[in-house]
Protein backbone atom coordinates (compact mmCIF):
# COMPACT_ATOMS: atom_id res chain seq x y z
CA UNK A 1 0.00 0.00 0.00
CA UNK A 2 1.52 3.53 -1.09
CA UNK A 3 1.48 6.27 1.23
CA UNK A 4 -0.78 9.49 -0.01
CA UNK A 5 2.52 11.91 -0.58
CA UNK A 6 5.71 10.95 -1.60
CA UNK A 7 8.00 10.44 1.04
CA UNK A 8 10.13 12.88 2.05
CA UNK A 9 13.31 12.29 3.59
CA UNK A 10 14.90 15.54 3.30
CA UNK A 11 12.61 17.19 5.50
CA UNK A 12 12.73 14.77 7.66
CA UNK A 13 16.34 15.22 8.02
CA UNK A 14 16.07 19.01 8.19
CA UNK A 15 13.93 19.50 11.43
CA UNK A 16 14.99 20.55 14.69
CA UNK A 17 15.13 18.15 17.44
CA UNK A 18 11.71 17.24 18.66
CA UNK A 19 11.50 17.37 21.88
CA UNK A 20 8.79 15.00 24.38
CA UNK A 21 8.35 14.93 27.96
CA UNK A 22 6.74 12.77 30.06
CA UNK A 23 5.74 12.31 34.25
CA UNK A 24 6.04 8.88 34.68
CA UNK A 25 4.86 7.05 38.07
CA UNK A 26 5.60 3.57 39.65
CA UNK A 27 1.93 2.01 37.90
CA UNK A 28 3.94 2.81 34.51
CA UNK A 29 7.26 1.17 35.77
CA UNK A 30 5.44 -2.16 36.69
CA UNK A 31 2.96 -2.13 33.62
CA UNK A 32 6.03 -1.69 31.38
CA UNK A 33 7.43 -4.62 33.55
CA UNK A 34 4.57 -6.82 33.37
CA UNK A 35 4.38 -5.78 29.55
CA UNK A 36 8.18 -7.25 28.78
CA UNK A 37 7.01 -10.48 30.59
CA UNK A 38 8.18 -10.05 34.33
CA UNK A 39 6.29 -12.45 36.42
CA UNK A 40 5.16 -15.04 33.95
CA UNK A 41 7.00 -17.78 35.45
CA UNK A 42 6.28 -16.99 39.22
CA UNK A 43 4.56 -13.39 39.70
CA UNK A 44 5.24 -13.82 43.57
CA UNK A 45 9.00 -15.19 42.79
CA UNK A 46 11.31 -12.87 44.87
CA UNK A 47 13.70 -12.91 41.72
CA UNK A 48 11.59 -10.08 39.70
CA UNK A 49 8.89 -9.53 41.92
CA UNK A 50 10.99 -5.90 43.11
CA UNK A 51 10.30 -5.32 38.97
CA UNK A 52 6.64 -5.32 39.88
CA UNK A 53 5.24 -4.64 43.34
CA UNK A 54 5.77 -0.64 44.43
CA UNK A 55 6.83 -1.43 48.04
CA UNK A 56 10.55 -2.77 46.67
CA UNK A 57 10.26 -1.18 43.18
CA UNK A 58 13.00 -1.23 40.58
CA UNK A 59 13.46 0.01 37.04
CA UNK A 60 14.06 -2.30 34.64
CA UNK A 61 16.63 -0.94 32.76
CA UNK A 62 15.19 -1.22 29.13
CA UNK A 63 12.44 0.97 30.73
CA UNK A 64 14.57 3.62 29.36
CA UNK A 65 13.23 2.71 25.38
CA UNK A 66 9.61 3.89 26.16
CA UNK A 67 10.44 7.10 28.59
CA UNK A 68 9.17 10.38 27.07
CA UNK A 69 9.64 8.23 23.63
CA UNK A 70 7.90 10.37 20.72
CA UNK A 71 5.06 9.30 18.46
CA UNK A 72 6.18 7.95 15.46
CA UNK A 73 4.31 10.39 12.89
CA UNK A 74 1.35 9.07 12.29
CA UNK A 75 -0.68 12.12 12.45
CA UNK A 76 2.09 13.72 9.88
CA UNK A 77 0.67 12.46 6.34
CA UNK A 78 2.95 15.59 4.66
CA UNK A 79 6.21 13.11 5.55
CA UNK A 80 4.68 10.24 3.12
CA UNK A 81 6.15 7.45 5.73
CA UNK A 82 4.24 4.52 5.22
CA UNK A 83 3.99 3.89 8.85
CA UNK A 84 1.47 0.46 8.60
CA UNK A 85 5.02 -0.84 7.05
CA UNK A 86 6.97 0.77 9.00
CA UNK A 87 8.81 -1.55 11.56
CA UNK A 88 11.44 -1.15 14.51
CA UNK A 89 14.71 -2.71 12.86
CA UNK A 90 16.99 -2.48 16.30
CA UNK A 91 18.00 -0.10 18.89
CA UNK A 92 20.90 0.48 21.39
CA UNK A 93 20.63 1.22 24.68
CA UNK A 94 23.61 3.03 26.92
CA UNK A 95 22.95 3.84 30.45
CA UNK A 96 24.35 6.00 32.33
CA UNK A 97 23.03 3.95 35.73
CA UNK A 98 19.84 2.59 37.32
CA UNK A 99 16.57 4.08 36.20
CA UNK A 100 14.76 6.23 38.72
CA UNK A 101 11.42 4.35 39.62
CA UNK A 102 8.77 7.44 39.26
CA UNK A 103 10.27 10.68 37.77
CA UNK A 104 9.58 13.79 35.09
CA UNK A 105 11.73 12.93 32.22
CA UNK A 106 12.76 14.12 28.28
CA UNK A 107 14.06 13.26 25.09
CA UNK A 108 15.37 15.15 22.09
CA UNK A 109 15.27 13.23 18.80
CA UNK A 110 17.22 13.49 16.00
CA UNK A 111 17.25 11.96 12.67
CA UNK A 112 20.89 11.13 12.07
CA UNK A 113 20.55 9.56 8.35
CA UNK A 114 17.66 7.80 5.78
CA UNK A 115 19.58 5.09 3.61
CA UNK A 116 17.84 3.72 0.92
CA UNK A 117 17.76 -0.04 0.05
CA UNK A 118 15.64 0.36 -3.07
CA UNK A 119 12.27 0.39 -4.08
CA UNK A 120 11.65 -3.62 -3.35
CA UNK A 121 13.31 -3.26 0.33
CA UNK A 122 12.83 0.06 1.29
CA UNK A 123 14.48 2.84 3.93
CA UNK A 124 16.48 2.74 6.35
CA UNK A 125 16.34 5.50 9.19
CA UNK A 126 18.58 6.08 12.06
CA UNK A 127 17.66 8.14 15.00
CA UNK A 128 18.80 8.82 18.54
CA UNK A 129 17.65 10.50 21.50
CA UNK A 130 19.17 11.19 25.28
CA UNK A 131 16.58 10.89 28.11
CA UNK A 132 17.01 13.44 30.66
CA UNK A 133 15.72 13.50 34.26
CA UNK A 134 13.86 17.02 35.14
CA UNK A 135 17.25 18.99 36.16
CA UNK A 136 18.78 17.72 32.74
CA UNK A 137 21.06 15.14 34.30
CA UNK A 138 21.41 12.40 31.60
CA UNK A 139 19.65 8.93 32.24
CA UNK A 140 20.37 6.62 29.49
CA UNK A 141 21.30 7.65 25.30
CA UNK A 142 19.12 5.42 23.36
CA UNK A 143 20.11 5.00 18.85
CA UNK A 144 16.95 3.34 17.02
CA UNK A 145 16.94 2.59 13.84
CA UNK A 146 13.47 1.73 11.41
CA UNK A 147 12.91 -0.43 8.13
CA UNK A 148 10.46 2.27 6.49
CA UNK A 149 9.18 -0.57 4.19
CA UNK A 150 7.57 0.87 2.42
CA UNK A 151 9.54 4.03 1.33
CA UNK A 152 12.38 2.53 -0.61
CA UNK A 153 13.67 3.75 -3.94
CA UNK A 154 13.45 7.66 -3.21
CA UNK A 155 16.92 7.92 -5.17
CA UNK A 156 19.18 8.62 -1.53
CA UNK A 157 22.33 7.15 -0.80
CA UNK A 158 22.67 3.31 0.04
CA UNK A 159 23.49 2.15 3.78
CA UNK A 160 27.17 2.00 4.74
CA UNK A 161 28.40 -1.34 5.65
CA UNK A 162 28.13 -1.76 9.49
CA UNK A 163 31.98 -1.78 10.98
CA UNK A 164 30.35 -2.84 14.58
CA UNK A 165 29.18 -6.21 14.79
CA UNK A 166 28.06 -8.57 17.60
CA UNK A 167 28.50 -12.22 16.13
CA UNK A 168 28.55 -15.44 18.48
CA UNK A 169 31.51 -17.24 18.40
CA UNK A 170 31.04 -20.67 17.11
CA UNK A 171 30.72 -22.67 20.41
CA UNK A 172 27.91 -23.97 22.57
CA UNK A 173 26.36 -19.95 24.43
CA UNK A 174 27.49 -20.14 27.83
CA UNK A 175 24.00 -19.40 29.10
CA UNK A 176 20.63 -20.08 27.73
CA UNK A 177 17.57 -18.26 29.04
CA UNK A 178 14.13 -19.44 28.34
CA UNK A 179 11.16 -16.80 28.81
CA UNK A 180 7.68 -17.24 27.80
CA UNK A 181 5.29 -14.60 26.52
CA UNK A 182 1.15 -14.62 26.40
CA UNK A 183 -0.51 -14.67 23.37
CA UNK A 184 -2.14 -10.91 24.80
CA UNK A 185 1.80 -9.63 25.49
CA UNK A 186 1.25 -6.66 22.87
CA UNK A 187 -2.08 -5.85 24.31
CA UNK A 188 0.01 -4.79 28.17
CA UNK A 189 3.08 -3.65 26.53
CA UNK A 190 1.42 -1.08 24.23
CA UNK A 191 -0.05 0.86 27.25
CA UNK A 192 3.54 1.61 27.47
CA UNK A 193 3.16 3.91 24.63
CA UNK A 194 3.77 2.22 21.59
CA UNK A 195 -0.28 1.91 20.08
CA UNK A 196 1.17 1.29 16.73
CA UNK A 197 -2.12 -0.77 15.52
CA UNK A 198 0.23 -3.32 13.90
CA UNK A 199 -0.10 -4.87 17.15
CA UNK A 200 -3.56 -5.33 17.71
CA UNK A 201 -5.31 -4.78 14.58
CA UNK A 202 -5.91 -8.01 12.61
CA UNK A 203 -6.81 -6.25 9.14
CA UNK A 204 -3.79 -3.76 10.06
CA UNK A 205 -1.18 -6.55 10.51
CA UNK A 206 -2.29 -8.03 7.12
CA UNK A 207 -2.25 -5.24 5.32
CA UNK A 208 1.45 -5.25 6.64
CA UNK A 209 1.88 -8.35 5.30
CA UNK A 210 2.01 -10.65 9.07
CA UNK A 211 -0.92 -13.14 9.41
CA UNK A 212 -1.68 -12.08 12.58
CA UNK A 213 0.04 -8.96 15.08
CA UNK A 214 3.08 -9.12 16.37
CA UNK A 215 5.06 -8.27 19.30
CA UNK A 216 6.76 -5.40 19.56
CA UNK A 217 10.40 -5.50 18.27
CA UNK A 218 11.16 -3.23 21.75
CA UNK A 219 9.18 -5.92 23.72
CA UNK A 220 11.29 -8.47 22.40
CA UNK A 221 14.09 -6.54 23.61
CA UNK A 222 12.90 -6.38 26.92
CA UNK A 223 12.23 -9.66 27.65
CA UNK A 224 15.24 -10.40 26.20
CA UNK A 225 16.90 -8.14 28.69
CA UNK A 226 15.29 -9.81 31.22
CA UNK A 227 16.93 -12.96 30.08
CA UNK A 228 20.33 -11.32 29.87
CA UNK A 229 20.74 -9.60 33.14
CA UNK A 230 19.21 -12.87 34.86
CA UNK A 231 21.90 -14.68 33.30
CA UNK A 232 24.74 -12.20 33.88
CA UNK A 233 24.17 -9.28 36.01
CA UNK A 234 22.31 -11.52 39.04
CA UNK A 235 19.52 -9.06 38.22
CA UNK A 236 20.24 -6.06 39.31
CA UNK A 237 19.80 -2.97 36.70
CA UNK A 238 22.21 -0.98 37.96
CA UNK A 239 25.09 -3.11 36.44
CA UNK A 240 24.15 -3.17 32.93
CA UNK A 241 25.71 -0.16 30.78
CA UNK A 242 24.79 -1.03 27.29
CA UNK A 243 22.54 -3.26 25.85
CA UNK A 244 21.77 -2.84 21.62
CA UNK A 245 20.09 -5.47 19.32
CA UNK A 246 18.96 -6.13 16.17
CA UNK A 247 15.70 -6.85 14.90
CA UNK A 248 15.84 -9.85 12.84
CA UNK A 249 12.07 -11.29 12.57
CA UNK A 250 8.98 -10.55 14.14
CA UNK A 251 8.03 -12.84 17.23
CA UNK A 252 4.22 -13.71 17.80
CA UNK A 253 2.51 -13.07 21.01
CA UNK A 254 2.51 -16.85 23.31
CA UNK A 255 6.12 -18.04 21.57
CA UNK A 256 8.52 -18.64 24.10
CA UNK A 257 11.81 -17.16 23.66
CA UNK A 258 15.12 -18.45 23.74
CA UNK A 259 17.91 -16.16 24.47
CA UNK A 260 21.60 -17.52 23.99
CA UNK A 261 24.73 -15.72 25.94
CA UNK A 262 28.05 -15.57 24.95
CA UNK A 263 30.67 -14.28 27.13
CA UNK A 264 33.40 -12.33 25.67
CA UNK A 265 36.72 -10.66 27.26
CA UNK A 266 34.85 -6.96 28.15
CA UNK A 267 31.09 -7.64 27.24
CA UNK A 268 28.31 -10.10 26.60
CA UNK A 269 26.98 -11.18 23.05
CA UNK A 270 23.54 -12.69 22.59
CA UNK A 271 20.92 -13.35 19.68
CA UNK A 272 17.56 -14.55 20.37
CA UNK A 273 15.01 -17.16 19.18
CA UNK A 274 11.09 -18.05 18.87
CA UNK A 275 11.47 -21.30 20.31
CA UNK A 276 8.23 -23.06 18.59
CA UNK A 277 9.42 -21.84 14.75
CA UNK A 278 12.98 -22.42 15.63
CA UNK A 279 13.83 -18.74 13.80
CA UNK A 280 16.19 -16.12 14.93
CA UNK A 281 14.12 -13.00 15.93
CA UNK A 282 17.22 -11.08 17.69
CA UNK A 283 20.94 -10.75 16.41
CA UNK A 284 24.20 -8.69 17.03
CA UNK A 285 23.31 -8.53 20.26
CA UNK A 286 25.48 -6.86 22.52
CA UNK A 287 25.55 -6.13 26.28
CA UNK A 288 28.08 -4.18 29.33
CA UNK A 289 27.88 -5.36 32.34
CA UNK A 290 29.91 -3.65 35.47
CA UNK A 291 31.35 -5.96 37.77
CA UNK A 292 29.22 -6.60 40.85
CA UNK A 293 29.65 -4.02 43.70
CA UNK B 1 -2.35 -10.53 63.91
CA UNK B 2 -3.95 -8.05 66.28
CA UNK B 3 -4.67 -4.38 65.17
CA UNK B 4 -2.80 -1.60 67.12
CA UNK B 5 -5.81 -0.29 68.37
CA UNK B 6 -8.58 -1.84 69.07
CA UNK B 7 -11.77 -1.33 66.51
CA UNK B 8 -14.13 2.06 66.68
CA UNK B 9 -17.48 1.21 64.46
CA UNK B 10 -18.52 4.37 65.63
CA UNK B 11 -16.34 6.68 64.89
CA UNK B 12 -16.32 4.74 61.33
CA UNK B 13 -20.08 5.62 60.94
CA UNK B 14 -20.00 9.43 62.53
CA UNK B 15 -17.67 10.46 59.71
CA UNK B 16 -19.39 12.47 56.80
CA UNK B 17 -19.21 10.60 53.41
CA UNK B 18 -15.53 10.58 51.49
CA UNK B 19 -15.42 12.11 48.58
CA UNK B 20 -12.43 10.65 45.89
CA UNK B 21 -12.03 11.99 42.35
CA UNK B 22 -10.55 10.48 39.45
CA UNK B 23 -10.09 11.43 35.85
CA UNK B 24 -9.48 8.30 33.78
CA UNK B 25 -8.22 7.84 30.14
CA UNK B 26 -8.55 5.25 27.47
CA UNK B 27 -5.66 3.48 28.36
CA UNK B 28 -6.80 2.96 32.15
CA UNK B 29 -10.36 1.59 30.51
CA UNK B 30 -7.93 -0.99 28.70
CA UNK B 31 -5.74 -1.81 31.42
CA UNK B 32 -9.40 -2.69 33.36
CA UNK B 33 -9.95 -4.58 30.91
CA UNK B 34 -6.80 -6.71 30.83
CA UNK B 35 -7.02 -6.95 34.55
CA UNK B 36 -10.37 -9.18 34.36
CA UNK B 37 -8.77 -11.08 31.19
CA UNK B 38 -10.41 -9.75 28.15
CA UNK B 39 -8.40 -10.86 25.20
CA UNK B 40 -6.75 -14.15 26.69
CA UNK B 41 -8.76 -16.50 25.01
CA UNK B 42 -7.89 -15.05 21.53
CA UNK B 43 -6.56 -11.16 21.87
CA UNK B 44 -7.48 -10.19 18.16
CA UNK B 45 -10.79 -12.03 18.58
CA UNK B 46 -13.66 -9.09 17.34
CA UNK B 47 -15.92 -10.27 20.45
CA UNK B 48 -13.67 -8.62 23.13
CA UNK B 49 -11.13 -6.23 21.05
CA UNK B 50 -13.51 -3.62 21.23
CA UNK B 51 -13.08 -3.49 25.48
CA UNK B 52 -9.32 -3.59 24.50
CA UNK B 53 -8.58 -1.24 21.53
CA UNK B 54 -8.94 2.86 21.43
CA UNK B 55 -10.00 2.78 17.83
CA UNK B 56 -13.40 1.03 18.74
CA UNK B 57 -13.19 1.52 22.53
CA UNK B 58 -16.49 0.36 25.05
CA UNK B 59 -16.06 0.27 28.44
CA UNK B 60 -16.61 -3.08 30.35
CA UNK B 61 -19.62 -2.55 33.44
CA UNK B 62 -17.53 -3.63 35.78
CA UNK B 63 -15.05 -0.61 35.62
CA UNK B 64 -17.63 1.34 37.92
CA UNK B 65 -16.21 -0.79 40.70
CA UNK B 66 -12.68 0.84 40.06
CA UNK B 67 -13.53 4.31 39.36
CA UNK B 68 -13.00 7.30 42.18
CA UNK B 69 -12.23 4.25 44.23
CA UNK B 70 -11.49 5.49 47.77
CA UNK B 71 -8.18 3.44 49.35
CA UNK B 72 -9.36 1.62 52.15
CA UNK B 73 -7.91 3.28 55.38
CA UNK B 74 -4.38 1.62 55.02
CA UNK B 75 -3.33 4.98 56.53
CA UNK B 76 -6.00 5.43 59.13
CA UNK B 77 -4.52 2.83 62.13
CA UNK B 78 -6.84 4.85 64.34
CA UNK B 79 -9.51 3.32 62.92
CA UNK B 80 -7.91 0.24 63.91
CA UNK B 81 -9.17 -2.16 60.97
CA UNK B 82 -6.85 -5.19 60.77
CA UNK B 83 -6.78 -4.41 57.27
CA UNK B 84 -4.38 -7.21 56.51
CA UNK B 85 -7.14 -9.44 57.34
CA UNK B 86 -10.00 -7.70 55.31
CA UNK B 87 -11.79 -9.22 52.38
CA UNK B 88 -14.09 -8.27 49.90
CA UNK B 89 -17.31 -9.59 50.87
CA UNK B 90 -19.69 -9.01 47.53
CA UNK B 91 -20.48 -6.09 45.60
CA UNK B 92 -23.97 -5.00 44.11
CA UNK B 93 -23.71 -2.72 41.07
CA UNK B 94 -26.19 -0.57 39.28
CA UNK B 95 -25.89 1.17 36.17
CA UNK B 96 -27.73 4.28 35.03
CA UNK B 97 -26.29 3.13 31.06
CA UNK B 98 -22.93 2.34 29.24
CA UNK B 99 -19.75 4.07 31.16
CA UNK B 100 -17.69 6.66 29.34
CA UNK B 101 -14.49 5.24 28.47
CA UNK B 102 -12.58 8.45 29.52
CA UNK B 103 -13.59 11.11 31.71
CA UNK B 104 -13.16 12.31 35.46
CA UNK B 105 -15.30 11.17 38.12
CA UNK B 106 -16.46 11.39 41.62
CA UNK B 107 -17.80 9.26 44.36
CA UNK B 108 -19.02 9.74 48.16
CA UNK B 109 -18.71 6.72 50.03
CA UNK B 110 -20.77 6.55 52.98
CA UNK B 111 -20.21 3.29 55.76
CA UNK B 112 -23.98 2.32 55.99
CA UNK B 113 -23.60 -0.26 58.69
CA UNK B 114 -21.35 -2.77 60.43
CA UNK B 115 -22.24 -5.90 61.74
CA UNK B 116 -20.40 -7.70 64.81
CA UNK B 117 -20.25 -11.69 64.15
CA UNK B 118 -18.02 -12.28 67.01
CA UNK B 119 -14.33 -12.41 67.74
CA UNK B 120 -13.90 -15.77 65.81
CA UNK B 121 -15.70 -15.01 62.76
CA UNK B 122 -15.50 -11.14 62.20
CA UNK B 123 -17.42 -8.41 61.35
CA UNK B 124 -19.49 -7.22 58.45
CA UNK B 125 -19.02 -3.56 56.92
CA UNK B 126 -21.38 -2.07 54.30
CA UNK B 127 -21.07 0.76 52.03
CA UNK B 128 -22.36 2.46 49.50
CA UNK B 129 -21.23 4.72 47.07
CA UNK B 130 -22.72 6.66 43.73
CA UNK B 131 -20.39 7.26 40.67
CA UNK B 132 -20.79 10.46 39.24
CA UNK B 133 -19.76 12.14 35.85
CA UNK B 134 -18.64 15.97 35.95
CA UNK B 135 -21.09 17.19 35.30
CA UNK B 136 -22.98 15.24 38.18
CA UNK B 137 -24.72 13.00 36.44
CA UNK B 138 -25.31 9.72 37.95
CA UNK B 139 -23.16 7.07 36.14
CA UNK B 140 -23.89 4.15 38.77
CA UNK B 141 -24.42 3.11 42.30
CA UNK B 142 -22.10 0.85 44.18
CA UNK B 143 -23.06 -1.16 47.34
CA UNK B 144 -19.75 -3.18 48.75
CA UNK B 145 -19.74 -5.33 51.82
CA UNK B 146 -16.46 -6.19 53.59
CA UNK B 147 -15.45 -9.21 55.72
CA UNK B 148 -13.20 -7.29 58.51
CA UNK B 149 -11.83 -10.61 59.87
CA UNK B 150 -9.89 -9.37 62.25
CA UNK B 151 -12.35 -6.88 63.90
CA UNK B 152 -15.33 -9.39 65.26
CA UNK B 153 -16.42 -9.38 68.93
CA UNK B 154 -16.56 -5.43 69.37
CA UNK B 155 -20.14 -5.85 71.18
CA UNK B 156 -21.91 -4.15 67.75
CA UNK B 157 -25.47 -5.94 66.93
CA UNK B 158 -25.31 -9.33 64.85
CA UNK B 159 -25.99 -9.23 60.71
CA UNK B 160 -29.64 -9.40 60.55
CA UNK B 161 -30.86 -11.96 58.21
CA UNK B 162 -30.51 -11.01 54.13
CA UNK B 163 -34.60 -10.79 52.90
CA UNK B 164 -33.17 -10.96 49.06
CA UNK B 165 -31.45 -13.72 48.11
CA UNK B 166 -30.69 -15.50 44.62
CA UNK B 167 -30.18 -18.79 44.41
CA UNK B 168 -30.09 -20.77 41.31
CA UNK B 169 -32.67 -23.17 40.74
CA UNK B 170 -32.52 -26.53 41.10
CA UNK B 171 -31.96 -27.67 37.23
CA UNK B 172 -29.02 -27.90 35.25
CA UNK B 173 -27.69 -23.81 34.70
CA UNK B 174 -28.93 -22.25 31.22
CA UNK B 175 -25.66 -21.28 30.23
CA UNK B 176 -22.16 -22.34 30.87
CA UNK B 177 -18.89 -20.07 30.52
CA UNK B 178 -15.41 -20.78 31.20
CA UNK B 179 -12.97 -18.24 31.16
CA UNK B 180 -9.39 -18.07 32.11
CA UNK B 181 -6.78 -16.14 34.28
CA UNK B 182 -3.79 -16.08 34.38
CA UNK B 183 -0.53 -16.89 37.20
CA UNK B 184 -0.48 -13.24 37.30
CA UNK B 185 -3.63 -11.65 37.05
CA UNK B 186 -3.53 -9.93 40.24
CA UNK B 187 -0.53 -7.83 39.00
CA UNK B 188 -2.33 -6.87 36.12
CA UNK B 189 -5.69 -6.06 37.73
CA UNK B 190 -4.15 -4.32 40.68
CA UNK B 191 -2.80 -1.24 38.53
CA UNK B 192 -6.49 -0.62 38.09
CA UNK B 193 -6.20 0.65 42.07
CA UNK B 194 -6.72 -2.22 44.74
CA UNK B 195 -2.95 -2.04 45.67
CA UNK B 196 -3.43 -4.10 48.44
CA UNK B 197 -0.26 -6.76 49.40
CA UNK B 198 -2.44 -9.22 50.20
CA UNK B 199 -2.49 -10.21 46.79
CA UNK B 200 1.24 -9.80 45.83
CA UNK B 201 3.02 -10.03 48.76
CA UNK B 202 3.59 -13.88 49.81
CA UNK B 203 4.01 -13.04 53.52
CA UNK B 204 1.29 -10.87 53.62
CA UNK B 205 -0.95 -13.39 52.15
CA UNK B 206 0.34 -16.02 54.82
CA UNK B 207 -0.37 -13.76 57.55
CA UNK B 208 -3.70 -13.29 56.53
CA UNK B 209 -4.22 -17.59 56.48
CA UNK B 210 -3.97 -17.92 52.25
CA UNK B 211 -1.33 -20.53 51.23
CA UNK B 212 -0.20 -17.88 48.36
CA UNK B 213 -1.47 -14.14 47.35
CA UNK B 214 -5.37 -14.70 46.02
CA UNK B 215 -7.20 -12.96 43.31
CA UNK B 216 -9.19 -9.61 44.22
CA UNK B 217 -12.77 -10.48 44.60
CA UNK B 218 -13.61 -7.55 43.07
CA UNK B 219 -11.33 -9.02 39.98
CA UNK B 220 -13.15 -12.48 39.98
CA UNK B 221 -16.26 -10.14 40.14
CA UNK B 222 -15.26 -8.30 36.66
CA UNK B 223 -14.50 -11.75 35.17
CA UNK B 224 -17.94 -13.75 35.90
CA UNK B 225 -19.58 -9.84 34.68
CA UNK B 226 -17.63 -10.77 30.72
CA UNK B 227 -19.08 -13.95 31.03
CA UNK B 228 -22.65 -13.07 31.81
CA UNK B 229 -22.33 -10.17 29.03
CA UNK B 230 -21.39 -12.59 26.60
CA UNK B 231 -23.72 -15.04 27.51
CA UNK B 232 -26.56 -13.11 27.61
CA UNK B 233 -26.06 -9.70 26.37
CA UNK B 234 -24.50 -10.45 23.21
CA UNK B 235 -20.99 -9.07 25.13
CA UNK B 236 -23.65 -5.70 24.86
CA UNK B 237 -22.21 -3.72 28.14
CA UNK B 238 -25.26 -0.87 27.23
CA UNK B 239 -27.59 -3.90 28.17
CA UNK B 240 -26.63 -4.57 31.79
CA UNK B 241 -28.93 -2.41 34.87
CA UNK B 242 -27.87 -4.69 37.54
CA UNK B 243 -24.16 -6.84 38.37
CA UNK B 244 -24.10 -7.95 41.91
CA UNK B 245 -22.97 -11.24 44.00
CA UNK B 246 -21.19 -12.34 46.81
CA UNK B 247 -17.59 -13.95 47.01
CA UNK B 248 -17.65 -17.13 49.05
CA UNK B 249 -14.31 -18.39 48.39
CA UNK B 250 -10.91 -17.03 46.85
CA UNK B 251 -9.98 -17.59 43.95
CA UNK B 252 -6.19 -18.04 43.25
CA UNK B 253 -4.52 -16.75 40.29
CA UNK B 254 -4.09 -18.89 37.15
CA UNK B 255 -7.62 -20.97 37.90
CA UNK B 256 -10.18 -21.26 35.20
CA UNK B 257 -13.13 -19.78 36.50
CA UNK B 258 -16.74 -21.92 35.59
CA UNK B 259 -19.66 -19.42 35.25
CA UNK B 260 -23.14 -21.13 35.97
CA UNK B 261 -26.26 -18.70 34.39
CA UNK B 262 -29.63 -19.49 34.67
CA UNK B 263 -32.87 -17.77 33.08
CA UNK B 264 -35.74 -16.32 35.50
CA UNK B 265 -38.47 -14.11 34.42
CA UNK B 266 -37.09 -10.65 35.03
CA UNK B 267 -33.59 -11.33 36.28
CA UNK B 268 -30.51 -13.54 35.19
CA UNK B 269 -28.79 -15.74 38.49
CA UNK B 270 -25.63 -16.53 38.58
CA UNK B 271 -22.86 -18.43 40.09
CA UNK B 272 -18.96 -19.28 39.64
CA UNK B 273 -16.76 -21.82 41.04
CA UNK B 274 -12.92 -22.34 40.40
CA UNK B 275 -12.60 -25.39 38.03
CA UNK B 276 -8.99 -27.19 39.35
CA UNK B 277 -10.74 -26.97 43.10
CA UNK B 278 -14.50 -27.32 42.26
CA UNK B 279 -14.72 -24.62 44.78
CA UNK B 280 -17.99 -22.23 44.85
CA UNK B 281 -16.01 -18.80 44.42
CA UNK B 282 -18.80 -16.57 43.77
CA UNK B 283 -22.62 -16.79 44.50
CA UNK B 284 -25.83 -15.28 44.79
CA UNK B 285 -25.00 -13.46 41.44
CA UNK B 286 -28.00 -11.52 40.32
CA UNK B 287 -28.20 -9.07 36.77
CA UNK B 288 -30.63 -7.58 35.09
CA UNK B 289 -30.33 -7.32 31.83
CA UNK B 290 -32.41 -5.15 28.95
CA UNK B 291 -33.60 -6.46 25.92
CA UNK B 292 -31.39 -5.92 22.65
CA UNK B 293 -32.17 -2.35 21.11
Amino acid sequence: MAPGRPFDPATLLSRPPRRTSQTYTRRDTILYALGVGAGLEDPTDGNELSFLYERCLIALPTLAIVLAAPPFWFDEPELGIDWKRLLNAGQDLLLEGPLPVEGSVSTELCIDAVWDKGREKGAIMESTRTLLDSTGAKLAHIRQTHFLRGNGGFGGPPQPTSVETALPPDRPPDHVVELPTRPEQALVYRLSGDFNPLHIDPEVSKAAGFEKPILHGSCTFGIVGRAVLRAVAANDPGRLRRFGARFSSPVYPGETIRTEIWLADTHVVFRALAVPRNVLVLDRGIAQIEAAR
